[in-house]
């Protein structure tokens, strides 16, 4: 249960709060600052206020049980101020110092020091070597890293095992538009790791959509068995194809070299791989936004030739089958569109068709019991409206996922994908992306719509 | 010589120019209003004048040897157009129309009907089932897709086989800032393709960089050699990876299904190859501004080492070396920055260090003979500056090809980018791009700098 108190605090302490600009504890109050709750600033050197609010010389002099301190101080004193935090009846603890277990012996040996302590008292602690974490839709912005509060709330919830990538994959979501519900970097996960994580995350109403970073971890088996029995829809990226372990072990201590096994497991359990940033990103979005496709036949519609074959390259090389249509489907799609350039799937519709006969057609589509998924690509046409609405009204009454990909002019563009977007519709500007974004819905499907085979089971021995 | 007339015109008629929106006879005039020579709409039924212009009945009416003809007519007129512009003395002709060699037998007919006589004249033609193409250092916008003219001028051509993908392209490079030389989409190729075309571009004083979207040929073998030979490094995007040969046969009446020829030429002949469009032009636009890479070590300087993991693993993946620096190097990085995170390839250098030290640090590893190509990436922090004069110098003064990358809050981040690469840095808001550019690099130096195996000669017969 401490877990809550870490991730949905009532009240933060930042120990190590500063006045001096540069300083990670001046950082982390200015993002504490946010926070609607009780924010205590600790400092044994301070004295009267920090922005408004009354400074404290130690975590033990605060009237209130503390839910969230957030240690702004150096390596060498966490111990102690874990012990203070314990006395104090603090639920969870931010460690953003470096210079633990992934550095030194000596490191590993305060680490495990930090630990012990922590369980005694029953605190929760994420990092250390952490950048820390945001909890949009309670204003929590527990992080150093400047511009944090940029993030929107939204479904989609990420795990990092790199404090970096956290970031990254915030700003990257920030840039598209699409919110975050948390966001949080584990860095050297001495105490609270992904299942941990994984598991609140799949509790909370506010999470459609998980994606994890991950460099490595003692427990492979573990993570993917906690990915598998999430009900909530888990993307992974997997970092380490090539050696990169010295580097990593180097970072927070992760041992890599296991992406066979990530790569045979996730497949087994139904959790869709992605090797990018970007891709993790997309592939949250895409999940926390449309209902779980019944299977992974996919019909595409696309205005142009061209980017379609690129996207059925693509969509075939996932494991996507592009099924035909029922012989009324085909009927009905050559009444209203005599002549089609391409009547089979994909449907290729040439010339724009008219407002009217493009609904027509996306719905008699969607209504073919052939089709779980719905793709629709069209270039930007000044005079040609994007079908908004009917790909709404696909979604929500036929219960079918659709993506929808376009490329134009900036900025028209731009404001398109927002107008898609805020109704709900995963929108992309490139062919490759929209596919790919198809390609996250069937490889979800593939597992989760057929039974597990009973033989499958991972074993981190491999 | 005569492809020179068709793609550098230096006059221009619309053959079924219309003053009716909607036609594509409209939106080629739109465009075609755009050039600053000669303009000549010419269509039997109209007299006076469209868009300022004098309206012609004929081609043979115009008193000029026309050096560009955009055929906005309907497909079985086509062929005694193109006798009128063979009697008029045209130099080449766009043909719009589809319904050729990629639908019926019919089609296939009349095509060859029109190649015959184009080459009676000495016609070029571009198309048929094509959109277009643009040359945008002199205002040709010889295409009907609407916003064609958004697209700024510089220094990376395209040629696709598909009229879509070479908008999708425009587009694409056009929203990241990146300029474009001429964008030719080949359509069915029934006289003019990639090889006039690469050969023309090649001797193009506009054209840094080629990239190519191909579906298939029927000749991959010539295709790989005009690569080859090319003095402009070129980058192919080849469709097809997955079964696609029914749908590309109706859309181009292109061969598909020769993927793995040309992953085996492309890599005996050191012709980069990507898996999108993005990836296209971000390669495109990074061998058109970079000096060539004397070979394929690349050195990694990072801010946040999740990132740099993320960088390192894509780039091994890919083929690029990162190897030790010499001890002298060590020694000047050590004494730089004391205590440094990671002091191997790649340097994490943890905390920001200062402007000097960073440029030392980045000037000293650039300096060092074992590197080759130089890549840094840094999350966006409110105080700390990029370094882009730097890098800018050791470009320059070093000949050190340098691609940077970062992620960050918009429109902080898109601002810092568009300085970059109006720098002449490639610049990207994702680890992944920044390494796949920097992949790029490697792969075209990775067979440029050694001698090509004699042996190695591509067989279209596999």
């Amino acid at each position: 249960m401490s877990v809550n108190r870490l991730f949905e605090p009532e009240s933060i302490a930042v120990i190590g709060a500063s006045a001096a600009e540069g300083k990670i504890g001046h950082a982390a109050m200015a993002n504490a600052h946010l926070f609607s709750g009780n924010v205590y600033p600790v400092n044994p050197n301070a004295s009267g206020k920090l922005l408004d609010y009354r400074c404290y010389e130690s975590i033990e002099d605060i009237d209130e049980d503390v839910d969230l301190a957030l240690l702004c101080v150096p390596r060498h004193i966490i111990p102690d101020v874990i012990e203070q935090c314990g006395r104090a009846g603090v639920g969870g603890v931010v460690i953003y110092a470096a210079g633990f277990s992934e550095v030194s012996e000596e490191g590993a040996g305060i680490e495990a020091e930090i630990v012990s302590s922590a369980r005694d008292y029953g605190i929760e602690v994420l990092g250390p070597n952490t950048s820390g974490f945001i909890n949009t839709h309670q204003g929590v912005y527990a992080s150093f890293v400047s511009d944090s509060q940029t993030v929107e709330p939204g479904n989609v919830s990420v795990v990092a095992q790199s404090g970096g990538i956290n970031h990254v994959l915030m700003f990257m979501a920030s840039a598209e538009g699409i919110g975050l519900s948390k966001a949080i970097g584990l860095g050297n996960a001495c105490k609270t790791g992904f299942s941990e994580v994984i598991s609140h995350l799949d509790a909370d109403s506010d999470t459609e959509s998980i994606i994890l970073h991950v460099e490595g971890t003692d427990d492979a088996r573990d993570l993917l068995e906690t990915c598998r029995s999430a009900e909530t829809p888990v993307t992974v990226y997997k970092v380490g194809q090539a050696d990169v372990s010295e580097f990593a072990a180097s970072h927070t201590g992760a041992m890599v070299g296991d992406y066979d096994l990530y790569e045979a497991g996730c497949a087994q359990y139904g959790v869709p791989m992605v090797n990018s940033c970007q891709e993790l990103i997309d592939a949250g979005y895409t999940l926390s936004a449309l209902p779980e496709p019944a299977g992974t036949n996919v019909a595409l519609v696309t205005g142009q030739a061209g980017p379609g074959i690129a996207i059925t390259d693509r969509l075939k090389g996932s494991g996507a089958t592009l099924p035909s249509f029922s012989p009324e489907t085909c009927d009905t799609i050559e009444g209203i569109l005599p002549g089609l350039t391409y009547v089979s799937n994909p449907v290729d519709t040439g010339q724009p068709p008219g407002e009217a006969e493009y609904s027509e057609l996306l719905e008699t589509i969607a209504a073919d019991d052939m089709v779980d998924i719905l793709m629709v690509y069209q270039l930007y046409e000044e005079r040609v409206d994007y079908p908004l609405g009917t790909l709404v009204r696909i979604v929500e009454e036929e219960g079918i996922p659709v993506v929808f990909a376009t490329n134009g002019p900036t900025p028209k563009v731009d404001d398109g994908l927002a107008v898609f977007r805020s109704a709900g519709i995963p929108a992309f500007r490139s062919p490759e992306r929209g596919a790919d974004a198809v390609s996250i819905l069937v490889e979800y499907a593939a597992t989760n719509v057929g039974p597990l085979a009973p033989e499958a089971e991972v074993s981190s021995d491999d």
